[in-house]
């Protein structure tokens, strides 16, 4: 293994949005993408030039403000395309040319109507094309998660051979185990010529849950790069999540693979993401989502209150939340509500919590969530404790 | 493997409703609970009876009305919880005492102030007690997902010989890695006596994006049971979601392992609970999210409607969604303008095509999503289309 570095491809500005719902606009655009290039992103795929003049000038302006990262522009295995992704990224001091074609016999058939021969042609003329244009092309061999492994490891060679730095290996129907995934990159590792030479990239989509998984997998077996959009935002069911891929290698040091991102910037990105895009988060996505560090079962917040790592494996700071919360419900114990309590200014003793418990229950039993303002309210009703001093 | 049929233990009346935001009262808990019956839930965990007045009821009245699925309470391993539990679950036709303690050394240490033998006396009394009340007792080993094999093998065993039917193996706070988590199971499964005649259960946490890969992880490994909720909700980042682990098993037939969930009933159930409990899914979420079978992109809506397999492994009405979506966007191509066009009535030749498209992409540049009121609009503004019949 010739280097531990996993660099992150972030796709947010192409494939998250070309989702319904997610267009920017230029300079929404340009926000975000200095904000992943100060975050640590190696490689910024900006969009897809030849898909709509809005686009191409998007790429253009991104180009000329990224400072760090490589700028990378989208096209297919087609002259034009990669003419005007090159056109789009002549400003950038890292640019890179992403081109590719469909593989699986499925794509082969009923998108081009072709054959296994002339894909692979397609896929050497147009690797070669990029090369006039740019050092860094990066092929996909798209749905390669449903390709099979022989035909997809002529295709990866011919593409090496042809000039390509980088190789695509995307899970496009989001179909592959993780098992399988890891099988796969292994399976090229082992049987294409100069892929020690190159870097082989992991696109995984979550149809089924498992782009997270797969990536893991990917890396594990010795791919070097993940494409991943910040709340793993992308068609349909999405792609990767860049905060969970970039968490699992940081919480697990043993896999001994990293990655240069700033993780306290991740809660932050995220916001600003779904803010520009109107995209929303649900409360229990992992890392970012609003409950992603509240505890709100008895059991739970007992033992976070005694110690936090009983139930957190991650500090929530590290990546930019300020507190892990301990919301009341009806599903809180007393330790919950004394440790509220007591926030706000109550000290209470076991009878007086016991009493106050009581009432508590009543509330909560009748609400979703038990606030400030309800407490102050228990405490006034549990006469004893009408006269605790407030601190 | 005496088995291949994965029993599905719902827990998003219990885990999934302490969160926060998320609390039902008894009539909606009632029709969540009657629906995950005829869904084809095995067993339903209704709640925690001993948390509160109300949870107590809820347990009871959904313990009267199930008529197929085993109907599960959860307790500590605490003599009052678990009679509690027992009187709520009396009116089962079956009853299942889910009941357990922590067993890592976080969880002993700094939740409990105690040690491994004390551990595991409080295991088998907890387990015997429950015994006392119903033939069918869960043990959950909390936080196994950090607990060291060769104790935790300890545990399961004393488990299994105090009566156990099922033994739970959470990874509570969602640390593990697929490999991880089913190389767990397999050592239990390798080196524990007596667990031939249990049933293994998968409990996961997706803090880091992985319920679903390691609940998979755990089936392929032995595991028979899988805990899950509807939309992944639960504590945290959530738990694994149903729907998507039913998927994958669906999806992946090689794998020999089946549910018994009527698939055509996913889509229904989980805007059922997305509804009741006020807890939104992101439109990327995998299976039910509102994108998950929306294609927007050109390369990719050309091969949807060229052959909807290009692009979809599932089809949506085997989930109980009417039909793919092609949205219109700025990423969309000639194709997709085309195929909604003629949807409306506009059929197209190709140079009127080719001019309403420029058109088209005018429009898109500037909006999130051509709408078909736009459509019109292109069609009146480029002169010849005007003229078209419509349908």
């Amino acid at each position: 293994m010739k280097d531990n570095k996993i660099q992150i491809f972030d796709t947010t500005l192409r494939d998250g949005e070309q989702v319904p719902g997610c267009k920017l606009d230029t300079n929404q655009k340009l926000v975000i993408a200095e904000r992943l290039d100060s975050m640590g992103v190696d490689i910024i795929e900006a969009g897809f030039p030849i898909s709509s003049p809005g686009d191409f000038n998007s790429v253009s302006e991104i180009a000329k403000i990224v400072k760090n990262a490589t700028v990378c522009g989208l096209s297919r295995a087609v002259q034009k395309d990669i003419e005007v992704a090159a056109e789009a990224l002549k400003h950038a001091v890292k640019p890179r040319i992403h081109t590719g074609i469909g593989t699986s016999d499925s794509h082969i058939k009923y998108k081009f109507n072709s054959t296994r021969e002339q894909v692979i042609e397609r896929a050497i003329a147009a690797v070669s094309h990029a090369k006039k244009y740019v050092n860094d092309v990066e092929f996909y061999a798209e749905d390669a998660g449903r390709t099979e492994n022989e035909f997809l490891a002529k295709v990866c060679e011919a593409a090496i051979k042809a000039g390509a730095t980088v190789l695509n290996i995307p899970d496009t129907t989001g179909y592959c185990l993780p098992e399988e995934y890891g099988a796969k990159i292994k399976y090229l590792k082992d049987n294409v010529k100069g892929i020690d030479d190159v870097i082989i990239s992991c696109h995984c989509h979550n149809d089924l849950g498992l782009a997270t998984a797969n990536s893991i997998s990917g890396v594990v077996n010795g791919a070097r790069q993940i494409e991943c959009t910040i709340n793993g935002i992308g068609e349909r069911a999405g792609n990767t999540a860049l905060e969970e891929v970039v968490m699992i290698l940081k919480q697990h040091p043993y896999l001994n693979l990293h990655t240069d991102i700033n993780t306290k910037l991740l809660y932050d990105t995220s916001l600003m993401v779904r803010e520009k895009m109107g995209m929303p988060v649900q409360p229990n996505k992992a890392i970012v989502g609003a409950n992603a560090f509240a505890h709100s079962s008895g059991i739970h917040q007992d033992g976070v209150i005694k110690n936090r790592e009983t139930y957190e494996i991650i500090d929530p700071e590290e990546v930019g939340v300020t507190e892990s919360a301990i919301v009341l419900t009806a599903r809180s114990g007393r330790a919950a509500l004394a440790y509220r309590a007591k926030k706000i200014g109550y000290e209470l003793t076991k009878i007086q919590l016991d009493k106050a418990y009581q009432t508590f229950l009543q509330f909560a039993d009748k609400q979703k969530e038990v606030i400030d303002e309800d407490i102050h309210l228990i405490m006034k009703k549990v006469s004893n404790i009408s006269k605790i001093a407030i601190a």
